[in-house]
């Protein structure tokens, strides 16, 4: 058939296109459909690599580790492994000991030092994260004016109908990702949007504005002004954790906070206004929140939280006076699970709270430091806000 | 210092958190800057892999192939190559002959077959496609009913200012990505969004809304009912390919389209629609323009071509009456790079346009089957749609 000329050179020439890609592959390679996820949830990886001699499955978080993958007579590996319990969860593949992508796989994990794939495990009755036939929102990418002269970038969440209605106004939940996940992480893993478009349908949760953004300003001064070396985000230098903190806070309250409530329609005061985080963003959301107390009352503490220490060195503001502290925030909240590494740490900082007579509401679901365990704080948090 | 026990544990734990991405690091592991571009413009590629036997820098793309790296004494790899001249260029890394993403870098090409990582080179004078001081547009991703009870995902371009606007109205372009790229391709790898920025500030272009649909609307088909087999795309297939083009073209014109003028502000005639793409986008253009010569004024071919046998048996509708046909189409232009392994079949299609009298644009220019040509070809055709 004539007609199908292109397709067929686009066929046959596709893996000649960028041949960095592709080399160690035959041009009839097989066409590998990868994660398969079976009616009974089990799901079956697979993994082409001719010459490799073992590939595993790395994937602890669905509770099996470096599982065998073996290879058949094309070249590809693969391994099915399950049920498993319904949910998304990251994966890549060990190659003779290199940590790869899924390559057949386009949803990914968004992050600054590992590369992962992502598997989703739907469950009978669909979860509060999953795609429904309901309105949907739009994700919006926005870069802004940051610190320093430097252009930042940021992602925001609007409530489906926002785009065609002209006056209505939205309060705005501000909310962090952790250590080197990045502004898109709380959508494209944590299912925020999706989670709100839900729950919006069925009238759980207030319509509103999510704004994503990204956690280490110094990353982008650095790699745009060249004023400031690449922060090492890890590092544990005292100065430069401590610089990196306040550069955030700056950002946020002084620079994305103007920008947003400039550019969308949002209802400017702090009962308008909640932010949250996981991890890293967990930190900087209890320590923006407590610098800020004018500027949010919903606070939003997933997975992370502040040293007794630091509470008295810095933050006498909160605790002096808890009757004021209690009025001023409608929601103090603190979501960990019994197998986070953080877990001792937040109910030191709960029990603290506890002494000081500052009120919060307590959280502890099981699992550890996991995305999966961030959609569990989503679904607590997001139906009593605003309200 | 107390106050940063918080960070201290984070830096400390991090390598806990997602045990399956670091098993082979040590806690202390180095914290490697990769890539990292030189004043000189020679790029320091690095990567961490202490029990690595061999490490490969694969990216043709710039000049040099499979270059060497050299390990040094806390294992990692690292070479510096170039200078390169000023572009956007994928790479990725060779480790005992399995192809890795960089994970210190978190610039990455989506597409659904292959994992490569981004580098840009700037050029003294920022070239058309850099991120520069002037008023940025916003790139907003939307869920819209798609074929077959899909739910489809596009990616639209919004100028500076529309969001603030509440009347003004805009032409627009769709413009399609190739096999395997994704919706998101166009503007994470072609940088169209930061181009019109700069033409707009610069007053060459017309502000305009871009639409970038998803290529392949049967794999969401049959990802998300089931009704369909996961779609070999490379299949060679006539009966496949074909349906897939008649399924793109039906999501184009009558799901995408609709969508976009009911919730944007949008002139719905056909001088202001333009469609354009490149690669399996341009063919999907051409036949979607030649279908549907009510639609579009403006066509924009990336580096394709309809093969003289197919005109001749599906598009005679466009040359039998070449008057009508340069009348209608203001545009219809042909972009191709010299090393493009489709050059010939571009060249024999335009030759064809010409014996049947059917006024087009060519450009030719050098280089391959690549997306640095596409942004040659964005710089070309922007500025004069809708004008």
């Amino acid at each position: 058939m004539k007609t199908l000329t292109l397709f067929k050179r686009i066929g046959l020439l596709l893996l000649l296109l960028f041949p960095l890609f592709s080399q160690s592959q035959p041009p009839r390679a097989p066409f590998v459909i990868s994660p398969k996820v079976n009616p009974d949830k089990t799901v079956t990886f697979s993994y082409l690599a001719p010459n490799a001699k073992m590939v595993l499955l790395g994937g602890s978080q669905f509770g099996q580790t470096d599982v065998p993958m073996t290879k058949d007579a094309e070249g590809v590996w693969s391994v099915t492994v399950g049920p498993i319990k319904p949910d998304i969860y990251p994966y890549s593949f060990k190659v003779d000991g290199i940590t790869v992508m899924d390559p057949a796989n386009v949803a990914f994990f968004p992050n600054e030092r590992f590369k992962a794939s992502l598997v989703e495990i739907p469950s009978d009755a669909p979860a509060v994260y999953a795609l429904k036939n309901v309105p949907h929102g739009s994700i919006t990418y926005e870069y802004y004016p940051s610190v320093e002269g430097s252009t930042g970038t940021v992602v925001i969440y609007t409530p489906a109908g926002y785009t065609k209605e002209t006056a209505k106004k939205y309060p705005v939940y501000y909310l962090i990702s952790g250590t080197t996940d990045t502004e898109e992480t709380f959508w494209k893993v944590g299912k925020v949007n999706l989670m709100l478009d839900n729950m919006i349908a069925a009238g759980t949760t207030k319509p509103m504005i999510v704004v994503m953004p990204y956690g280490n300003p110094l990353a982008k001064i650095a790699e745009q002004t060249g004023k400031d070396k690449p922060a090492d985000v890890m590092s544990r230098d005292g100065e430069d954790a401590l610089r990196r903190m306040k550069l955030f806070e700056t950002d946020l309250v002084a620079q994305v906070i103007p920008y947003i409530e400039k550019n969308y329609r949002t209802i400017n005061n702090r009962d308008n206004r909640a932010i949250g985080g996981f991890s890293r963003g967990g930190g900087q959301t209890l320590r923006t929140a407590f610098n800020n107390v004018d500027k949010f009352a919903y606070v939003c503490s997933y997975a992370s939280y502040i040293a007794p220490a630091e509470m008295d060195k810095n933050f006498t503001s909160i605790t002096a006076n808890p009757i004021k502290t209690n009025k001023d925030f409608k929601l103090l909240w603190s979501g960990i699970g019994r197998d986070d590494f953080l877990y001792k740490g937040t109910v030191e900082f709960e029990d603290y709270l506890k002494t000081k007579k500052v009120n919060f509401k307590s959280y502890v679901t099981d699992g550890g430091h996991t995305w999966m365990n961030v959609k569990k704080y989503l679904n607590e948090t997001l139906p009593v806000l605003f309200k």
